[in-house]
Parts: structure tokens; sequence; C-alpha cells
């Protein structure tokens, strides 16, 4: 890497996996954002409803490089 | 949310995935607990045996509204 | 568990999934290191290329037990 | 202190202050609990509704002794 | 929660109290952001002058839908 | 460690030593929970008067198996 | 700020409010330190009596400037 | 400081030092935002090539007020 | 507590224990300073030499009340 | 110390004491390693069976300077 | 090292760079401690003006011994 | 990044500055490890004589790719 890169904090959201709710955060932010570089994952969290699992949620941080 | 929420730390086991641990934990406390609202991610790890990951681990945080 | 354990810091790799790249992570140590007992995840991050999650990546923990 | 402390993990809520969240927390947890001794803030947050906070919430860890 | 939410940091000040300062940060974010949800307090300081506090000063992260 | 467990987080006290006093939390814990597995030691601190450690305490958060 | 900064740790208390304590600590530090610039909360807790928060407690960092 | 403040993060790199990277994430910010006023350093890394420092890596949180 | 209390942080040795180190700690400070009344340990490490720990350390913060 | 140094991360387990089990780590690492510089104790725990602590368990960072 | 040391923790500021801060943090505490011995850095910052970084600033703990 | 990465603890020194600390202990890695591609700085530190700085330490985790 080199020049500079900016970095983005989202919650992604899924009914499937934490894989899936990191998937749903980089797919939003791809229709804004170009040159996505990394993420890193930040938290783990989920909506528990009538006893069971309803929503995976994945905070990340997304690295992109900023256009000259 | 509104009044006032317990916190419960919990481990769910799974040999198949981080996810299946997290939705164990989420099946035993159902048993005793009602108003499950949320949980959070507090740690991954998994018992690993003859060179394998035998059975995964997953520490929560489940928060339920005290009923009045 | 009795005696002493090293740990070693590894990071797997997958396209598929973090649980994946754990498993990869001791399939490796495995051709090195005997007596594995457990993992402890400390990072889960990703590259990103052309908007999309193209591999995922664990940082592990793996605590061995050193032989006599 | 002398004996043994039990640590119990609770969020409180108020429309008006974080001060007014604890209280709140701890109010609730009196009803079940004798013998309350501290508490340790470890979270502030809050909902925001149409622009506003609509609700100051407050992570607690109450410690009370055991009685024996 | 569902969907994708942004995360964006912000630091509320105010002569009064912590609280007024998270509302001013929040007065402010509505000008430009809409769908806020929820903010999490990850630093609380003061400005002091001439032996007293004149300034709260309280960094929120707060989070908000994406519209698609 | 299969099936699921749930963490109790304690502080035992002790004039003599820290590994005392986690051994008070763990004789206490003991009298109401059966299947404790581990403990992790969360924080370590004292009490003093007039100049002399009077008491030691430890803060342990402990798993124990919940039985089905 | 330019020249060379010491950072001195108080706990202020106040039977009414997390601000009321912050401003306790600075008052009395007023009492021996000149050029107090800032501080920072590093804790909060509070001391309960009979079901009720008798005290507040703030833990915070106090910067200042040392005289040449 | 008064009034609101935003905070962004950003990567900064040089291949010279770790203040040299600093100044480059500065540098790129000032094309965009206006009035900066404090960074602080959240991470420091390094990019190796055959066994030497190529890139030295800084991450910064940029405080900048918020124009009304 | 009621009052202002300041923190003062120290590391005691001893060839013996931690718990001796933190007590070395303890006297030292009960030279100067009154009203000692609690302190945390914030970290234990210790001195290796040929093959043996030589010395223990521990890092205590002592908190003492401040007289008016 | 000057030099490049080598931190190396063990587990010591001992019946006794935590103090033993630092004893422990240090005493299994000499088998292999020279010129042991320090440790630092980075997490202590327990194994508990039938209601007490049967093993405390220290998990250690250890410094050795390398040999050119 | 043996004995007791005191830690006392001080911001360095310098317009070159970090390393120029912790010297002048250094040398403000020598006027009036002797037997320094360490620093720790705990934190790194700058203050940005006109979009340029005007000052260095480094948060350093120091350790030096008590005199008996 | 591709395949399995093995991550290394070392701490580098210099008399000079922090980045040339980091660059001595990349070149006493290098005599030995092949494949090196990041480092992390976890940790900076220095030695103090006679009232100055004596030498600068950089504690670096490196990561390197493991050759099958």
């Amino acid at each position: 890497m080199s020049g500079v890169y900016k970095i983005t904090e989202l919650v992604g959201t899924s009914p499937v996996s934490f894989a899936e709710a990191a998937r749903a955060a980089v797919a939003e932010a791809a229709k804004t954002v170009r040159h996505m570089d990394w993420l890193e994952v930040v938290g783990e969290s989920a909506k528990i409803r009538e006893g069971k699992i309803e929503e995976f949620q994945v905070k990340v941080k997304i690295g992109f490089k900023l256009e000259r």
C-alpha cells in the first residue's frame, strides 16, 4: 500500500451468518466508494427475537485508497 | 428499548461453526429466560484435537428485559 | 491441563468463511507442531477486491503442550 | 469489604440523563438483591429518534455481598 | 435493525453537562444525516480554565441507517 | 468442553494472599453452583488500612456447565 | 499547547451527579496546582447504600502545564 | 474548543518515518477538510519487502470543527 | 468514601512473591502519604536471571484521601 | 538493554500458587532458551474440579536477547 | 531493578518529531526528579494548524527509583 | 495475502529513534526468517540514564508467510 487511505465504519446485517453480514456491509459501501482494500471486524452482535437469533450484525472498518 | 435489562454471560459450543455455537447459547438460555433482546460476542475460541478443530466456542453476553 | 504450554500466533486465510480460515491456520500448524490443545481468535479481517470480499483472514493464538 | 461479593450486569434507561439511568438500574436491582455495595459504569449509550436523544442508557456492574 | 448502518464519530461540547454535550453532537449531526438510530459514548473530557471546568466534551459514535 | 456454560463474576477476599482470595470465591460459589470448570482472574486489588494491606481482593469470572 | 504538561489522577465524589463529582476533583486540585488545562474521565462508579446511589465517583486525569 | 467536531480516520504512508506518514495523512485531508484541529495516533505499522521496511504506515484520527 | 482522592502509581519488588512486592510498594508509600485507602494491581512482571525468576514486580495504583 | 530481543508466550501451571506457575513456565523455557531477561504476566486463570481450585495457570510473555 | 519505583505521567511537545517530544518530557522531568530509569509511551497526538502539523505530542509514563 | 502467516514478536533498540529501533528488529529477523510481509508496532518505550533517553525500544509483531 502507498498513498493515503480513508477508513469508514459500517454495520452489516444478515439473517444467515456473520460472514454474510460482512458481505452486506461491503456491498453497500461499493455503491459509493471505489478502491476498497481491506476490512477489519471490530464487533459482532445479534438481535434475538422469541428465543432465536433473528439477525447477525457485524461492525467493520473498511479501508479504501483516496484518489488523487 | 426502555425499562431495565439484565446481561448474562454464556459460552456456546458447536462442532460446525461460530454461528452455530452462538445459536446453541441462545437456545439454552431460552429455557429459563424470556424477553431476550440482543447478544454481543465477547470471545471466540476452539478446542483442537489431533490437529483439527473439534469444537467452536463463542462467549456471548445476552441482554434481556426484566419483567416488572 | 497440566505441564507447560506454548502459544504461537498465526493468520489463516480462506475465500469461504472465517471458520475455514481458522481451520487453515490449524492445518498448517499441524505440519510442525504436535499436541495442539486450543485456539483463541484475536482478530478477524478481510481483503476486498473490486467491491467484494476476496479473502477472509483470522488471526489466532494456538496453545500446545510442550513435550518433556 | 470482607467476605465474598457477586457482580451483576444491568442496563438502566432514562429519558432524562445518564445519572437517572444508573439510578433506574439500581432501583430495579433493589427489588431482588440486598446488600448492594457499589456499581461501576461500563458503558454509556443512547437511543436517537427523529434527530433527538430519546433515551439515555447506562450499562453498570453492581457488586453486592453474598449472605452466608 | 436490518439493512446497513454507517457510524460517524463526533465530539459535542457544552458548558453545562456531559448529557448536554451529547445532545449538541446529535443536534449538529441532524442537520446533514437522517435516520439516526443510536449513539455510543466513547470518551468524556473537559476543558479547564482558571481552576474550573469551562466546557464538557463528549466523544460519541452515532449509527444511522443508509437509505437505499 | 461441550454443551453450554454460564459465567458468573465474583470478588473473593483474604487477609493472606491473592491465591487465598481466589479460593474463597470458589468456595462460596460451590455452595450453590455445581460443575464449575474454570476461572479467569479479571482484577486484583487490596484494601489498605494504617499503611498496610489489610485485605487482598480478587475479581474472578467462573465458568460452569449448565445441566440439561 | 506547547511546553511540558504533567498529568495527575484524582477521584472526585458527589451525592448529586457525575458532573458535580468531576467539578469536586477540579476544585480540590485547584488548591495546589496552577495552569490546569484539561481533564479526561477514566472511570465512573458509585457507592450504593440501602438500595440507592449514595455517592457518585468520577476518576479523572487532569493535565496542567509545568511552569519553568 | 467549543461547538461540534467531527473525527475522520485515515492511514498515511511514507518511506521515511512515522512522522512523515502522519504528515502525509494531514496533507491529503487538507484537500477536502478545513478547520482541522488535532490528530490522535491510533496505530503504527509497516510494510516489509526483502527483509527491509519499505513503507511506514500511521493510522490517525483527525478532529476538525464543523462549520455552521 | 467521600471527599477527593489522589491516585499514585508505584512498582514494588520482591524476591519472594507478587504479594510481597505489593506490600513493599505500600510500605514505601506509607513513608510520605497518609490515609491510603485502596490499591489496584495494574501490571505484574518479573526479572529473570540465569534461567530463574530473580525478582517479582507489581505495578500498583494506590488511592489516598486528600486532607483538607 | 541493547540489541534485539525476542518474546515468547507460555502458560505455566502449578497446584500451589500463581507464583509457582510462573516459575514453572520459566523453568521449562530455560531448557531451550538462553539469555532470558524478563517476563510479563498477561493472564491468570485456574482449573476447578469438585468445587476447588485444582491448578493455577499463568500466561506469561518472556523476553530474551537474541545472540548474534 | 530492586527497591520501589514511582511512575509519573507527562506530555512532551515538539515541532519536529515524536522522538523530540519524548526527549522534551524527560528533560523537564530531570529538573526535579533523579534516578529516572525508563519511560513507556502511552499516547501520541499532534496539534494541526492551517492544514499542517504544528506540534507533536507524546504522552509518557516515566519510572524512577525512590531514594531511601 | 493468501496461505498461512506466522507472527513473531520482537523488541528492537536504537540510540537514535523509534524508526531505527523498528529497523533493527526487522534486520535481526531477516537473518533467520524469509518472506516477511508486515509489522505492527505494539509498544514504544525507552531507557533513561542520567536524565536523558539512552535507548529507544520498539516492540513489534512481524508477520511472514509460511513456506509450504
